[in-house]
């Protein structure tokens, strides 16, 4: 692939057609091309707000060491921490390694809120989050293990931003696609985007029609995955004006 | 115990009775009768839709092999997990074993429609879930461990139904009756459901009358579990026609 | 410290100044005296009853045998679970070590509902709880790792009370201050109590101010950790009547 | 793939090729046509018989239930646990599913005695084993997690042979290749056993060669993999003789 | 029970019957007495060292708190540790809780080789050990997770000697009895250790005829466990002077 | 601290100090210095082969991608693995971050003997290594969680070197000094090295001298840690030569 596949802007086509797609199909649609690991299993820190899509903006933390984990003072040179913070572009997704670690949380109500005036599209991370009755409220999509109430330098500390990292055992590149709902969250590498993104769509509206076969009492068979006939029959009921009853 | 007690369909009556008790009651029953380890620890996809009595129907996939675990096609012959979706019998519960694999989901929301259709009591898998956000609306007990985008041939391949298996730890034999709440899954061995439903029944409603003077403020020594004096007082109170005041 | 930091009860104040803080801001407090693992990351039963402080009441379990855990009857004597439903003072928090057992619960219904009575400000237990159900809907702060069904004896065995205990991983000595929200339980040492209520309540109030800045738009840098201009234009915001405009 | 490919006998240069060759190279084999996880991660009871190659028979155990595993009786009927002791053919390996259960072991000292005598290749369990002190002095390679002093019917109970397996998150089918080493164990699917145990045995060949040279201080790249320049020397020293100086 | 049956000292002859009986053996006996959850999955610091037998003195530790757990010096008062290691009786078992806690070690070669000078028969810990490298020489069995550097009290506070403890999920009493070998370790409830001393010596005198016949080609059937004609030719055996060809 | 600090050759002198010291001890004099969590908890491949004393030369893999992480081919350009097996300095130990996968080999034989050849010190890795039993008769101490036979790219893609890293839970900056024995592996900060290997040794000498007394019988108070009066005759120990007898 080339540097400008990977870096051009996403097209907002490529992002609307995400949005119209669930996680479950575009995993499908990444294993049809050989991708079985790209599901990072995490919860919402707030149900009402699962719904994400963008570039991703990488965030890597490693453990704390006592001496340089302290408490924030106002002099501290910029860290890792603090560029995703402030610099990440408006619309990406900040994605977050912590290897894991939970003893801590990865940002608070503060830096989420600063986050979200800043128009980032949504916060993913394999560690916790702080501020949780906070952040249960928030209007943005924040992905994480668990509430943990404390601050990071307890047990991480921010090395670097916009390197590749390993997220809840998923390869996220920076830019990669970062898609989310209930179901988790979902990394679609830069390069193949587009392409996945078209045939998530296409994949969801044939969905749609079988499961209006099913709550009509039609079998699996010949169904799901749909045959000839079904495809057929799928084209008829577009052509129809897709008719729900 | 003979194969006829085994295989003989659930009587109304005990169905009735297990939907009168609680999983913490029932496993109350089943400790006292020297069964330690027959709860299945599940959240249930959707909190609204927890309650669920029937005889299982098992399913079990093994790891994926990746040459054999491909994309759905519709001249797939029949496998295992079509066979569950298609001839389990009306008012069974599927249990579905995993191996605890979490990388992809055991159903989506067709199969599961599907399944609830056909008047399938409920599902448990020891595995993950896909399309959380239709499961979490639909009106069928379904518990398993987390929601997991994947397709299930991601990581698990099907492999037969109605052999015993083991669920999260627990054994599972086709028509063992399982029961499930918000306290998660409980499996009774079919030959003694009748006898655990009936004690089971009984128990709940001498609880109802301790959780009341409870509630007065009675001190738990005597009361729970019930003394002599206390059994007289709650035979009193069911001839006085169980007064809640 | 002396036993009589140690044991005299808590004042009101502090108790008031910890219920104006969060379990993130006390985290930090505490950080900032050198220790980093004092929070225990478990989920409320009921979502809707997250806040409690108190002086810890300890009880301790270890792993059942089988001869020994046996269904409670009237006639059992006296034992450490029952000590903490009784004897428990009012205002405190039960704390429980399961060692992270989860195949049987903590409490059920009826032994909760009787702390509840006595005026316990709330449980805290690493490992489950039964009856979820109706702990999902009682107005006592209940905090545990899952629900689970089985009854305590399936797996565990009480065995004293009011000993220092791990809970979680955690230390936690008798008389401790227990300090719980959405974020998970916090421990901390009695000695420092009155000190931690007073700083967190310091740092809540500035937290407030910089929030308000943060969604007006004011970048990180200076404002949070606040530089010495942040602090001058906090009093000033204070002097003049704390604006949310 | 055929019925016949499958349940032919392994011919013995097969057997011949696979004994040559490492469990690494092998999964470097298996990882060119697209199977990654074929690796069972398990330690050698006996760490000076490690090696082993045979066609596998597949023994399931689910977890117990304490009325049906009880202490060994001579009347018990036959169960799957005697069938593969008594009845899998001289020069297979014997595979057990144990769900991962560690609390009992899988064997003993006499069944592992028994298989022995009666000409089994090996015994591989994703569980534990009895007599370990015996075991590690046994001339016959068994693979399991750990040492396990309890008799298997205390959680584990004997389901059925010959079926499909999971053996620590590796899909086992019946007559598939077990080949193992001190880096563990892996599985060969039956139907590329042939051309997977020549590939192998090439590549230790080559591989032979590339440590002479690094051992004489060449550098990698170029070197491994090898480059045609590489090959060209590889294909000369074969001629010389091979020659280790 | 009564309390004399627990602390009245065990009886040479029982330590004797102990010594030449496996844990495999011992743990069978506990089955048949209904306890399936006896067996401590631990490793040997020492392969050369495993065989232990003596009553349980037990240590408990929490979770570090940092102000409390420092580097020990001179002038620290008595702790639990260092009771367990000055007052332990000479011929008791070491057994300590660590609430599984891997990253420090519950003691290093210093205090093991204090124990060993004054007689104690061994150490069992859940958790890790430090100074391997020595104690890997040391003619003392010690039984824990892994080797571990750190000093104690970076993770771990002392609280208390010869309370009820759980170790490795396995309840443990003062005085209950403790056997090892390479299997792992078992606790002997201290009421029953007379009879399972008794009847393990018993069971391995018969499996040691059983070994013979399995080695000479005989089936399992009938034979493992023994039918009466194979007790009858076991006390054949026995009259005849126990020949081993 | 300084980069000249950081970044000047380790001194002779220091490395012999550390060759002196047990991670035991040196695990002592960081957590005198606040450093709790600086042990990596892993086992060496080839137990006659854990003493290693060397400045670290980090490599950082992130979870495989199936598109980027094929068999590797002579074409493929420079990636990080390679970097750090033909860059990494004669005297460093190469520190590899896995992220815990071990599903995959971070080295096998050949790599492995191309370090060695380069004079590199050893190699620690928080993932497997392949080719065990070559690795296990090297005199080159590698330390890893256990043997695992799939090729590195079946799971780990490999990113950048000489990066902060964590590795098995403790942070690794290029340049902290490692030390290793049977009891593990010990990250020592760069600019706290000499101060601690010096205090080190100093530890390991008045140890030599407590554990001479323990063999005589003394008990542990007031001799470990040292009082004055044992600080005292230690010093008269050495001035008399230091008699072992």
């Amino acid at each position: 692939m080339s540097e400008d596949a990977v870096f051009k802007p996403l097209a907002q086509q490529t992002i609307d057609l995400f949005k119209a797609a669930s996680t479950a199909t575009i995993t499908m649609q990444l294993m049809k091309r050989g991708l079985r690991q790209m599901a990072i299993n995490l919860r919402p820190m707030n149900p009402d707000a699962t719904r994400m899509v963008g570039p991703a903006f990488t965030l890597r933390y490693i453990p704390a060491r006592e001496d340089l984990a302290q408490p924030p003072k106002p002099t501290d040179p910029v860290n890792a921490q603090r560029i995703a913070v402030e610099q990440s572009p408006a619309g990406s997704v900040v994605v977050v390694s912590t290897g894991g670690e939970l003893r801590s949380g990865t940002f608070g109500d503060i830096l989420t809120a600063r986050l979200m005036v800043r128009g980032i599209a949504g916060v993913v991370s394999d560690g916790g989050m702080r501020d949780a009755p906070i952040l249960q409220t928030m209007n943005l999509p924040v992905f994480a293990v668990c509430p943990t109430a404390p601050p990071s330098m307890t047990s991480l500390l921010p090395i670097d931003v916009q390197r590749p990292i390993g997220c809840g055992g998923v390869p996220v590149f920076p830019n990669d696609i970062i898609v989310s709902d209930a179901d988790g969250v979902v990394v679609v590498p830069r390069h193949m985007a587009d392409e996945v993104a078209r045939d998530s769509a296409d994949q969801e509206h044939i969905e749609k029609f079988i499961a209006l076969q099913v709550m009509k009492g039609r079998a699996i068979p010949g169904l799901y995955p749909p045959s000839d006939e079904t495809r057929a029959a799928y084209k008829a009921w577009m052509a129809a004006g897709e008719p729900t009853g």
